[in-house]
């Protein structure tokens, strides 16, 4: 350890260069449950590109692995540094670069926070409308685990909106892709490839995102229903009818308890209906015109009614459904706060949702572990919390839930990554032959592999 | 050439495997103008995923290059073949395998034409809204170009679009990346790393596709400016109005004449309005509602006339509309039978695009080389047709187009592609380290560079 500090302590002042017991316990762990911290032996804070590329020069010559930090909020564990590796913390670069109105564009250092470029983008009518439903993330944070949230039914997930970066590969080089440009056909997107690559490719300094009108007028409905199977059937009529929803989720009976509990919130549901609620739809419209969504909001509101065997619908006041979809972010913090140990983000075909929630329930009844959950309807991406104390146990419930989502033609991770945390599932339930070619980009970009060994992929690369 | 014959002639039966004089012209080049075509030695029509990977496998083995040819209608020499290679046609690869409308998804072949896959699609009310601008491309060209078109500024390009895909590697290895699942953040973006990569990196042999609402109540407006500058600034006025544009174009007064001229329509424009107007804006709304797109229709002709500086506002009846729009696709044919030698499709920033346009005027006065165009203005994609029957001018007259393009923070090619055509233009003005970067990603997927040899890259791959 004397080592890294030995070598990587004089690349920036004194301080921005942490040691020691100036290492806070955050840099050694993100909010992965349940997932093991690995305290750093130095914390860089770099301000400059061009630090950034002489701690990567000198960290890869003298193989010393680098774990890129933004706030934190992750939930796969690729945050977590190596045991022997340095923490490259990216607060310092918090700079809104440029919001190009003209071009319908902001320029961000990757520091900053999701909050913070929505206050600054909201006086000019335009949004980045990613919500992962953690405002204080990063920017840097969200484009390297491709987050998405609610609105993904709408606007799609981080990847659709960001239009370029500028890159520090492990050697040092500083490489620029795309721009303020929304199309480009011109040799391999490497955009996209760093898009959602967890820090393993390369860091990113500097980052150019696509905006979108900022939605007025929104309105939101929640349909509460006795059979979660009614749910998905429910999406394909809603979207033929012409809405266009900026949120439609599902939350569990279960999920709505603890979340209305810890929230305090009213939404006016009868006892009636609550008791016989399996699960709830919220949907969220909006329009630049307030009587076109008060029509439409009524529309949607009789279809679920009538036609999609919905119980009741109810149409939130502005504050109440604020707060709904807060707590609804928040579902996260409930389930940690209530000691449920670990949490997927599984994504299946949207149709297939209620074969999986059955799944979920013969897993859970199978191996004594509660499970409860929510997720992104529209999107077929489930949240589900897992209460199973037995580590040795708790492996086999996440290694049958990741499973039974890969089995149904999903994905292990729609959102949150593979990290640290995921790796051993993902390297079991992934064709070798993908792994070898993703090794292979691997290899490619950091050939000595630097950057965040210990995500996604096993330590040693054999490309 | 009698070896390949020898070694890949018996691979598929005889009906399917073309030789000598059974090798129709057509085989030997794409639509790109003045592009030198290369017959093959020999063209296999394969009909299964097996048969594609038993070709790819031999000709990987015996060191001969493969080009794989959709439609043929690409515009960069992509699916011009090697002069030592062979060409995978994959004409029989026109399945649709599946069209799921509670996911929203369609399963296609990479044979699937447009037109076919639309067809198929209408009655479900649903819509592949990708829209080149020539239906009778197939479906696995587009994948391979990123192909765009004129609804690229609602619905973006063919990437936001291909879910997943069955690939098949140089070495006969068959991968299956994503599925129908609308998010994904498991591991590096197999998926979006092949589209656009031109044939270079994998064949696609099928492609699982998000489908869209199908647009309804279509309502066109044509509004001519005696500037092309006012153009580009109309556009965040116009978006910021709450408007979702289908379409959002704009064409020079001399790609006007010419489209009018060839197509014989009638747009019931003013003699004094054509006089003075330098170029035109072409605007699509649509909704499920009828009366809310008049209205909106008629509220963005107002703007367009009172705030924007437009001429004139026409709306267009339903088959003028349909008539401009398919005179404007046809654009290139126009262009293409006036004698024009070359074409560009060159992306900048959108607020960039007079900037632009007034540099393509300095070069065509320069190099005396008239230049007309036409472009997606809510993406600053131009399109620009160059007449110059002089080659070495020519070549200096394009490499001018392209860097003034690239100065201006744009790329080379918005949705054509490189392929063989403009690849010495690419590596002109990309940066070395990023054509690095590609090199070694082709050298993992394709390392005896069977894959296309020629097309984005020198024949030479040194990763």
């Amino acid at each position: 350890m004397a080592d890294v500090a030995t070598i990587l302590g004089g690349v920036l002042p004194p301080d921005r260069t942490l040691t020691g017991p100036d290492v806070a316990p955050e840099y050694g762990h993100d909010e992965t449950l349940s997932a093991e911290p690995h305290q750093p032996a130095l914390v860089l804070l770099p301000e400059t590109t061009d630090e950034v590329a002489a701690i990567l020069a000198k960290a890869d010559a003298h193989g010393i692995p680098v774990t890129a930090r933004g706030a934190g909020s992750g939930l796969a564990g690729a945050a977590i540094p190596d045991h022997d590796g340095i923490v490259v913390s990216f607060e310092r670069f918090d700079r809104i670069v440029e919001i190009d109105v003209d071009n319908g564009v902001a320029i961000v250092e990757p520091g900053v926070r999701l909050a913070d470029l929505d206050a600054a983008l909201a006086p000019h009518g335009l949004v980045y409308p990613v919500r992962p439903g953690e405002d204080s993330a990063t920017l840097g944070g969200t484009v390297n685990t491709n987050a998405a949230g609610m609105r993904a039914v709408r606007y799609g997930v981080t990847r659709n909106h960001v239009l370029g970066l500028e890159l520090v590969l492990a050697s040092g080089d500083v490489v620029r892709t795309g721009g303020k440009i929304v199309k480009v056909s011109s040799g391999y997107d490497l955009t996209q490839l760093i898009v959602g690559s967890e820090g393993t490719l390369a860091l990113v300094t500097r980052i150019w995102l696509k905006l979108s009108r900022r939605p007025a007028n929104t309105r939101t409905l929640l349909a509460p229903f006795d059979s979660v199977d009614r749910i998905p059937a429910a999406i394909p009529p809603i979207l033929a009818s012409g809405a266009d929803p900026l949120v439609l989720e599902y939350i569990d009976a279960l999920t709505m308890a603890a979340i209305v509990h810890r929230s305090g919130m009213e939404l006016g549901i009868s006892d009636a209906v609550r008791d016989s609620a399996a699960a709830y739809l919220v949907l969220q419209l909006d329009d630049a015109s307030a009587a076109r969504v008060d029509e439409d909001i009524l529309a949607l509101g009789g279809l679920l009614t009538d036609d999609l065997g919905a119980a009741d619908v109810l149409v939130l006041p502005g504050d109440a459904a604020a707060q709904l979809i807060t707590a609804r972010e928040q579902a996260f913090y409930a389930a940690k706060e209530i000691g449920f140990h670990d949490i997927i983000d599984v994504v299946v075909p949207r149709a297939a949702l209620p074969t999986y929630v059955r799944r979920v329930g013969e897993i859970a009844a199978e191996f004594s572990s509660p499970i409860v959950g929510c997720g992104h309807a529209g999107d077929g991406n489930v949240h589900m919390s897992v209460l199973q104390a037995d580590e040795a146990i708790r492996d086999q419930v996440m290694g049958a839930l990741l499973a039974a989502g890969v089995e149904l033609g999903g994905a292990i991770s729609g959102e949150h990554g593979i990290g640290r945390h995921k790796r051993p599932y993902f390297l079991a339930l992934t064709d070798p032959v993908n792994v070898r070619l993703m090794r292979g980009i691997k290899a490619t970009f950091d050939p000595n592999s630097t950057l965040n060994p210990g995500a996604i992929f096993d330590r040693e690369v054999q490309a």
